[in-house]
């Protein structure tokens, strides 16, 4: 994977230090205006004219279980609100200024033809006890996935996001997660939408046996996706891999984008140089894909809701550090005195 | 002070427990777009149609004895940059929707008529060895902040941001933060603009000379800030306060501002629950203004600027916090079934 731009990078942080502010005091804000510029190739960067969130939905059997605090039909209501604009990630990119695409990869209802086209099934298996997918189920929604960000890549987009929806869908998340970074499965169970003490145990039953399906197949990322995953991650991970080989900045949301994230990096190393992490999940397993994939994330403000919406809240601050590396005035344009004789630069 | 409306903020969280999420899964979002709500007296609140950022301009004595990185000049050349739009706050600001003023109270430089309306001296006195104000400057910063304050709510203002832009600020700011916590002085003394070693050694002897001074007044927010303050951090001061007697939330900055809030408080007890923290800065001494008005920063980005940035960087999740609350459908209105039987609400 050929990586953000190197020579941008090292122009835009001799950039800042010529904006006028002491050098370093934006702190993240210069980071990440200068990771931007590099992904362009391009310093100062141009504005984020056109990020796009695009949230993956999918059913899951292993709901069936009671793992989610929410019934299966949710997630088919919840694409009708996403579609009229209720839900949490609407709200929040329509102040963000991005736009919201909706697809379907795997949602057990019918739903509106433009989300459908991508579709591989409805509802994946439950991982508990039988594979989520076929291997021809897989590499149709990875090619989904990938064929998503060209799309969007090919219109205009200059940043995406991926979201999540779909009841259940922690489950896999944290079986893959498990399977992929070696963690013991108590450790990345977390409530989820807000299961009870119960829910949490039949959670971690359903994550323990599929886990140990999982396990069978680990390093290979497609028969993990296979056994344990599911239509919408397996779409999310061809995305983050695709956005990467297209060299479109990606923000990445909490814990179900970040397991996708973890095949993602699996399936094209390197892409993670193409991503933040947007915000810090309360999922305990979220953390654990942080530190895998080496990104701080910008935020952390205690959230949990999936749909792309803690990666929707840190948007803005990267169109902020876009904005300070390429509006601001340097020293010598605004005729400001530079440091004291003798001051270290 | 009469406190953010108990009932609406009641109303608040009832009405996030209705909208098509799982209940406190936006995590401090919805906290603060309850918050924001019960400041309104309204719930659902309303956009936040007009924040405003008012920049306080001022020179201080102390900086000649060399405790900044940066030389006096800087402060007026600064002011210029912000009306011309060049500085991080403007770039900033435009980003986040808000408007900026610059007030100077105390620049030590002739600056445009229309930011010296409320101008009290040029250059506050050198606080290690004289008093920064006289009690009459005092009374005249502090009604001038408050006056500012009126001028903006009066125009529509529904949420404020006080900055701070003055060479060797960090001084003034360390000695009251100092004085009114209790700490020692060795353990305020940040490294500001990014002063080096014997820079950093500079300003320690200067804080520990005025907090001598200011050490005989402590319990007298007037006294404080005319024997260690100065202009701008008085009428910063009045600013919070006045904010609060109109029942207008603020975002607060960092070290500066946090200063002046600490005085704020002394000055209007109960102005606090009028404010939220914008962020937390690298400057040690802020995080003591923190924990001792008992507020938890949305941001922790290693930002030091001033100038209000911290609270502008903060201000689209404030927003994005109100949107939410707002805009959100319920259960109800996306015909989104709820939680399944026999889960906990």
């Amino acid at each position: 994977m050929v990586p953000p731009d190197p020579a941008v990078l090292q122009e835009a942080k001799r950039r800042h230090n010529q904006l006028t502010k002491p050098a370093g005091s934006l702190g993240r804000l210069e980071e990440l205006g200068a990771w931007i510029a590099a992904c362009q190739g391009n310093c100062p960067p141009r504005p984020l004219s056109q990020p796009r969130i695009v949230v993956f939905a999918g059913d899951h059997g292993v709901a069936e279980r009671g793992v989610s605090a929410f019934p299966s039909e949710v997630t088919g209501q919840m694409v009708a609100n996403f579609l009229t604009g209720g839900a949490a990630i609407t709200v929040l990119a329509g102040v963000a200024g991005a736009g919201v695409r909706v697809v379907d990869m795997a949602v057990d209802a019918d739903t509106p033809e433009r989300v459908g086209t991508h579709k591989v099934r409805r509802g994946s298996g439950a991982i508990d006890v039988e594979d989520a997918l076929t291997e021809a189920e897989v590499r149709a929604a990875l090619a989904a996935g990938r064929a998503v960000a060209d799309e969007e890549v090919d219109s205009g987009a200059d940043l995406l996001i991926a979201g999540d929806m779909g009841i259940g869908n922690t489950t896999p998340a944290c079986v893959l997660i498990a399977a992929m970074t070696g963690e013991e499965p108590v450790a990345v169970i977390g409530r989820g939408t807000g299961i009870d003490d119960n829910g949490w145990m039949r959670k971690a039953a359903a994550i323990r046996d599929a886990l140990r399906r999982a396990r069978k197949v680990i390093g290979d990322p497609v028969a993990l996706l296979r056994t344990a995953g599911g239509a919408d991650l397996a779409a999310m991970a061809g995305f983050l891999a695709q956005a990467a080989v297209r060299r479109t900045p990606v923000l990445l949301d909490g814990l179900v984008v970040g397991a996708a994230a973890l095949l993602a990096e699996d399936l094209a190393p390197g892409a993670r140089d193409w991503w933040v992490a947007g915000h810090r999940s309360t999922e305990p397993a979220h953390s654990m894909v942080l530190s895998h994939l080496g990104l701080t994330p910008i935020l952390d403000l205690g959230m949990r809701l999936g749909e792309g919406s803690g990666a929707a809240v840190a948007l803005p601050i990267l169109t902020m550090a876009v904005g300070v590396l390429a509006q601001m005035a340097t020293f010598a344009e605004a005729g400001v005195s530079g440091r004291e004789a003798g001051e270290p630069s």
